[in-house]
């Protein structure tokens, strides 16, 4: 597992068994799903007004709050991001791409 | 450029250039960063509701969503994803982390 | 039943029986609860960009918007918009100040 | 002005004079434009969350809290809630619908 989401997710797991009460996330997990999903649709909007703003590192931060906090969802329902990343593969037929992009050049 | 995310920003700064009668993206560039950032509102909402109604296949879905319509707004902000990964990744540590487990156990 | 929002909650309760082929209101109704609260949360991100973008009619125009879907919502639920206006009055106290400002100068 | 909308409109010009440190929407005032539309943003998912558990009461509570933060929204942005109502009013044809059910019943 070589990228960003698959070691947060890893990580995620593990912060399952930490204590709520020094650990962000399993504070979020103990509270439950209705708090985590309201930490997306926050995020969210935190995302658009920043980018309505046009400010570059304001739109880096509040995207990884976004991405973040959904990752937090797919942990607490089981999901891998890996399967989500997969669908996203399938749907732009990214392996073709991929496979096209690394032919030899002629 | 190995994972789905570098990737798929490739395809959609391709797309900056398709024509927006035949690419949804392309189409989306055109409408400009609202529609873009509407369409982010309007995904995060369906990650809800796919979420309270514990559809794990519509939970893959609606992520996937939201994840690529985030991806169509970075790049019109011509913001690349591997920034957002690697807020996320330097706010949970996650090379030192990666060192930790990769070094062999005792 | 004076106000806007008491009459329009009355012409919701009258769309439940109009076609859903003719009218936009019925055509919610039928389409069910996601559908509606979909609309809810495009809304919700489409005010959010107008009030950044600081355009008065654009903020009337989707505020109304959203008030109209929360609405239907309501109409939806089975719900009086009163009973959410007589929580809003019960928590600000405005009978007392109701009271208070009726009450002559001295 | 007889109802809730348009005497918490008056309640909400008279926080602008208030003291953040004891008035919640004067605090919210005084942090600005974005913090009030983040509280937009995140009641119109507390809604959503509240709908589909369908829990009367919580949505109820929570539509409340949505339209209680658009007001906060337009007060800021001097917008009278007066002008979105007559918006809402307009679009309805709700003028001509009062006056057909004033009409005598023949």
């Amino acid at each position: 597992m070589s990228d960003v989401f698959n070691r947060l997710s890893e990580l995620l797991e593990q912060r399952k068994a930490a204590d709520p009460s020094v650990s962000y996330v399993a504070k979020l997990y103990a509270k439950g799903l209705d708090s985590i999903l309201k930490k997306v649709g926050e995020e969210a909007t935190e995302t658009v007004i920043a980018a309505k703003d046009g400010e570059r590192e304001a739109v880096i931060y509040e995207t990884a709050d976004l991405w973040f906090h959904t990752l937090i969802m797919l942990a607490h329902l089981n999901i891998k991001p890996q399967e989500v990343l997969d669908e996203l593969a399938r749907r732009e037929g990214l392996s073709g791409i991929a496979e096209k992009n690394a032919r030899p050049q002629d």
